[in-house]
């Protein structure tokens, strides 16, 4: 029993040292029609979340950018955010929660949002760095039965897409968790730790529909 | 050998996962009515200290920021503000001692003043960044007898409090000492270790009470 | 039990406690007089050095400042500036070499420069990021003879200051080698290794002469 928890933890630590390849989408111009379709390892029936992305994007000025949506047929469930004046939000079926955080840019921020419907507490961490905690829709539950993208805002299922709100720039390792994760464990992700594996997207192990134009290329972190 | 090592490994991982729960006071909205009263393990009969909290405010532009009030009947004994213009400063019963730092901001930022009577020596610390030492009330003794309330500014004991100064983010994680704390030991708090606890306030054990809305999460550090 | 009680405390306070106690000259405010006269350890015949600092100031804007000066009786063998510009440079004995590197503020950096003569590498580095390298005086040599000082710039000999040119705010750690160290082991003392002391000045046991109005604090690294 030890002699496994030994080999167990050194197994871990051998991943800890080592530099992964991962995928990474660069969506290179303006479209209303390019984007990914991630496929989750569970339903998205949440009731607290931990979402995680490397994101980098020369888009600037009043420019709407989504960064991630997840819709089922009458509600845009989940959707992450650049808003026009540079603030990052996120929306769970209606209003929106606000964070006046530093911008997104050319060079790649590691970008978190995370909530849990006990508490209402919505959180923001760029960088390892977290944000003020904003108290938003308490008792809230997220519904299966949905379609996540990223690349596009479907203002139906999976359609009317509008370019000006089109995603341009790169993502990657895109994670998500059922749960919200240690302020310390962000910060492990952050700086480079491979931490728990999402247990919704995994990225690493990820299921990618490519549709349109989006070039996946491979680097190592 | 193997199980001097299973036990090397599991106490590593010991500490690597050793991630705190901790309390989190969310203060929404201006208020001119909401604040926490924080009950000290000691009288604050103080010739020296180290206040340290984490703090995130999206509050910008020309307007002053109360972050810390000790007053006694008579006298605003301990105060620490955000200036007008940007400017950090705190207060022993008078005139205060001013520090040009960065601003605070929507993302966390561990901050702490320190004293000491006898050199007047006072500094800052943001993210276990010291600032430059500024002489200050050499021989001076803070004095026991009132009350330490984060959220508002009272300019009579307990009163006369203007929305227009309260706090309006996140603090969590105030901690005092009755002494000044080593550069080291500020880098070491503030990059997660969990130092030596407040002997004056240990977050970690303190009683709070909640007057008008204030949120109090709890978030794992 | 007493015996292993012990034993855990020895070790514990070597750890948490292993911090210094240095001298920090404060500065409080711009003066044509008042100054730090440094003792050297040796004679400043050196054709390589290194030269570290921790400063902090919130001299802004257009405003040179002076951060070390050694002057012979003729020559200013080494003086080393903020610019009119925010640049850094440091001059030996004539024209200067210039850093466009980010500005000195009021939370403390550390702050080194090197120079060889033999190449002519001539560095920066602050908080233990290395500049890039400018070839500067190949073959020249730094004569010994002088006097250094810290917050004047001597025009003459110990005389003509201008208080324009003068430093505001602390120095503290000055420590001089007369050889070109190692980027890891800046890298080393900048993060609060107690690294090899220097052999032209060493600020542990330095022999300071105050002048004018210079307030010397101790604090704990």
């Amino acid at each position: 029993m030890r002699l496994q928890a030994a080999i167990f933890l050194i197994a871990t630590s051998g991943v800890l040292a080592g530099s992964v390849a991962i995928k990474s989408a660069v969506f290179q111009k303006e479209t209303s029609s390019s984007y990914l379709e991630l496929v989750p390892l569970k339903p998205l029936s949440l009731s607290a979340f931990t979402l995680c992305m490397r994101v980098a994007t020369e888009l600037k000025g009043e420019r709407e950018v989504i960064l991630f949506a997840y819709r089922t047929r009458d509600f845009d469930e989940l959707n992450l955010w650049r808003e026009l004046d540079g603030r990052l939000a996120f929306y769970l079926s209606g209003e929106g929660v606000f964070f006046d955080v530093p911008q997104l840019g050319a060079l790649e921020t590691h970008l978190c949002a995370s909530w849990d419907s006990s508490s209402g507490a919505a959180t923001i961490f760029m960088d390892g760095k977290k944000s003020l905690t904003k108290i938003y829709k308490k008792g809230h539950s997220i519904r299966s039965g949905g379609t996540v993208i990223i690349g596009q805002d479907p203002d139906t299922y999976l359609g009317d897409f509008d370019a000006n709100q089109s995603f341009v720039g790169e993502i990657s390792d895109v994670n998500m968790w059922d749960h919200v994760l240690p302020a310390s464990t962000i910060q492990d992700i952050y700086s480079g730790k491979r931490g728990p594996r999402g247990n919704v997207f995994d990225w690493e192990n990820i299921d990618l529909k490519i549709r349109g134009s989006v070039d996946v290329v491979t680097y190592e972190l």
